[in-house]
C-alpha cells in the first residue's frame, strides 16, 4: 500500500510521545514523566453525581449526536469564565468546544497549513503540539526564548527571512511546557505589536494559564489583539480532569466558523455526555475553588521537589523555580545526556523526560523535564534522591 | 490571514451536512433527514448503572489520560464479536478504537491522501465520508452502481484509467446510506479479486452491517481479502448509542500502527470513561439481544414508511425495501427537483435529505432518502402523507 507524504515526516519524535503515554501505564514506575494532573484531584464524587443527574434529566440528549460546535450552555459558561479571569470578550458563538486541547492544534494545522510552509515556535517546546502541527507537513523553525518570553530580536530575524511563508506561531505563555515559565507582560504587549504587521495567525495555547500559585494572573496574548490574529486554546485537562477530553477554541468569527467545518468532518459530533457532564459541572459546583485547591496541592509539592533537588542534585544543576504549573526544568552541564541518566533511572523505576524531546531537530540533550504534579510528596522525594544521585554520576 | 489550500475545496457540501445537523436539532419538526439510531432504544438505565459502577470502581482510569490504542478490554470484546457475528480474525492488537467512524475516515483520509490523489466510490454514497476524505484534496470518483454493488465494469475501467492515482476505494456495503442496499455476496467476492491486483487500499463501513432484518448475515469484504488491502471500520453508534462516540478499526498491522500514530496527534488520547462504559456493558449485558430489539422496532418502521409512501406517494415513485439499515431511497421522475419539494415540505415541518447531496460534483436531483428509524410510528404515517402530497404536486 502506498501512504501519504507526510507519513514520512511522522518518525520518531511521535513515537517517542507514544512510548512516553505508555509508560504512564506501566504500574509501580516513580513518573515524573507526564504531564498529567493528580487523579487525587479529581472531585469524582460530584462527577458521579453529575453522571447520575444528567441521565435522569436529559439522558437522550447525552447520548445522541449533537451539534459539531458542542453544547451551547457549556460554551456560554466558558465565555463567562474567560471574561471573568482574563477580561475576555468571546460570546459564546466564537467559544468552540473540542475534544482536548490537541483537537484544537490538530485542528489549526489543518486551517492554516500547507506544505513547506513554516511554523515559529518556542524554543524548547511542546511536543505534542509540534507533532500535531507537523503532520500537515508544515517547516518547523524553532525561536530562541529567554526567562520572558520569545527573544523579539530573534523574532524578527525570522519573520524577515521567512516572511509569507509563515503561516503559524506557537506559542504557551504560561508556565510554559516544558520549562514552566511565564512570558512577561511586557514581552507579552511588544509581541503583538511585532506581529500585528505580519499576515500570520498566532496560536495560544493557555493550557496552564489558570494554574497560577500567585494571585496574580498574566493577560492573555489574546488580549492585547487588535486584528484577530491570536487564537486561544484552553482546556479543563488540567484544571479538572483530562479524561473528558474538554477543550475550547477562541477566535476570530471567520477562525471559528471553518474550524467548526473541519470538525465536522474530523469527528462530526462531540460528545454530548461528557459536555453535559462539564457544563452541569459548573451550573451547581465553584470550579474556582476547585483550582484554588488543585494550585495548592501543586505548591506544596514544588516546595517539596524544589527541596528535593536542593538536597540531592548535583551543584551544577540549574533551574528556575515555577510559579505555577506543572514542571521543573532543570539544566546540567553541556556534556551530560540526560538520556543516559534516563536509561539508569528507568532501571530504578525513575521516568522523566529528557529535554531533547522538546527540540524537533535539534541536538540539545543536557536538561530534563520533571513533573511535580502527579506524584505523592514521599515519592517526589524519593524520585529526587535516585535521580540527583544518578546525575551526579555523569556531571 | 491565509488558510490551507485545502479550505478552497471545503465548501458548500459540509455546509450542507452541518444544516443537516442543526435541522436536527430543531424541535417539533417530523425528522426523516438525520442517519440517526432512535433514542427510545438507548438502555438508559444500563448505561446509568454502568456509570456509577465505573466511579465506584475505577474513577481514577476513567477520568485520566489513558493510551491512544484505548482500552485493552474493549479492543478484545470488539475482536470476539467480530469473530463471533462475521468469522473475522483481528486480535485485540489490530483492533483500533476511534471517537465514532467518523474519525476512522478522517485518520484514514490522513493516512493515505495526498493532493491530487484519486478516490473511488459508489454512486451515490455517504456524504460525510466523502467530505472527510475530501478534505485532504483528493479528488473523488463516483463509480456507478446497482442493485448488487458496484457495477464492476465500470470500477475496471477507472483503474485503468486512473492507475496508481488511486490510493483509495470507499465502500459501505451493508444497507449502505443512502440507498439502503447490500451487495450481493458474489460481487463482493468478485470486487475482491478485481482489486487485489491493484496496489490501493479498500476502506470497508460497516456501520449499518449489524442491523440486518433478516438472520443473514453478509460477509465482509475484510473477509474475503488475503493481502491486506481492506480496512474495516465499525461503530456501536447505530447499534448502542451514538452519544458514546465509539468506532473501531481494523487492518493490516502496519496500516493500525500508523493510523494509532496518526491518532495521537489528532486528539492524543481517548475519553476513556465512555470506552470503559462500552467495556463493562459488554461485559455484563447481552448486546446482541440489545440489537435483536433495535431490529424488530426498525423492522416495523420500516413497514409503516411502506405503507405510507405506499398510500400516498405518487405512482411514479420508485424505491426498493431495504432489508436492514436506516433508510428508504425514493427515485421520482427525471424532471422532479427534491430540494424544491423539500423547500414546501420544511414549510410545514417535515424535513428529508434531497438525494443530490449524496452524488458530490453531480446535478442529480430526483431522489429522497428517507430516514425511518426515529420517528414513531404515527409521526411516519403523518410525515408521508404529507410529503406525498407534496410531491405529487411536483410530478
Amino acid at each position: 500500500m502506498r501512504f501519504a507524504r507526510r507519513m514520512k515526516t511522522l518518525g520518531e519524535d511521535t513515537q517517542d510521545l507514544m512510548d512516553l503515554m505508555s509508560l504512564a501505564d506501566a504500574p509501580g514506575i516513580l513518573c515524573f514523566s507526564g504531564g498529567f494532573p493528580s487523579p487525587d484531584t479529581y472531585p469524582i464524587d460530584d462527577i458521579k453525581k453529575t453522571m447520575i443527574e444528567i441521565m435522569e434529566d436529559d439522558a437522550k440528549g447525552a447520548l445522541s449526536y449533537s451539534s459539531p460546535a458542542g453544547y451551547l450552555e457549556l460554551r456560554g459558561q466558558i465565555a463567562a469564565r474567560m471574561k471573568k479571569h482574563f477580561g475576555l470578550d468571546f460570546p459564546a458563538e466564537r467559544v468552540m468546544l473540542v475534544a482536548g486541547s490537541q483537537q484544537g492544534l490538530d485542528l489549526n494545522g489543518l486551517l492554516f497549513i500547507d506544505p513547506g510552509d513554516v511554523i515559529l515556535f518556542e524554543k524548547p517546546s511542546y511536543l505534542g503540539a509540534l507533532n500535531a502541527l507537523k503532520t500537515y507537513e508544515a517547516e518547523l523553525v524553532a525561536i530562541p526564548t529567554d526567562r520572558d518570553g520569545m527573544v523579539l530580536e530573534e523574532l524578527a530575524q525570522a519573520l524577515k527571512r521567512y516572511g509569507d511563508r509563515i503561516k503559524l506561531i506557537y506559542v504557551n505563555p504560561d508556565h510554559q511546557n516544558p520549562t514552566g515559565r511565564s512570558w512577561s507582560q511586557e514581552r507579552r504587549k511588544a509581541f503583538i505589536e511585532m506581529i500585528q504587521n505580519c499576515d500570520t495567525a498566532v496560536l495560544e495555547d493557555a493550557a496552564y494559564a489558570e494554574l497560577s500559585f500567585s494571585d496574580q494572573k498574566q493577560r492573555p496574548l489574546v488580549s492585547y489583539d487588535q486584528k484577530g490574529q491570536v487564537i486561544y486554546l484552553g482546556t479543563f485537562s488540567k484544571t479538572f480532569c483530562p479524561g473528558l477530553r474538554i477543550g475550547w477554541v477562541c477566535g476570530a468569527k471567520e477562525v471559528v466558523d471553518k474550524l467548526l467545518a473541519l470538525k465536522t468532518n474530523v469527528d462530526l459530533s462531540p460528545a454530548a455526555i461528557l459536555q453535559r457532564q462539564m457544563a452541569y459541572y459548573l451550573r451547581s459546583r465553584d470550579l474556582d475553588a476547585h483550582i484554588r485547591g488543585i494550585c495548592k496541592l501543586y505548591r506544596r509539592r514544588r516546595d517539596v521537589m524544589l527541596e528535593a533537588i536542593r538536597a540531592n542534585f548535583p551543584a551544577e544543576a540549574r533551574y528556575d523555580i515555577p510559579e505555577g504549573g506543572l514542571f521543573f526544568w532543570v539544566a546540567f552541564p553541556e556534556h551530560v545526556d540526560t538520556k543516559e541518566i534516563l536509561k539508569r533511572a528507568l532501571e530504578e523505576r525513575v521516568a522523566f523526560v529528557p529535554g531533547g524531546a522538546f527540540y524537533p531537530g535539534a541536538e540539545k540533550n543536557n536538561e530534563m523535564r520533571l513533573n511535580f504534579s502527579n506524584m505523592p510528596e514521599e515519592d517526589i522525594v524519593k524520585g529526587m534522591s535516585i535521580l540527583g544521585r544518578i546525575a551526579k554520576g555523569f556531571v
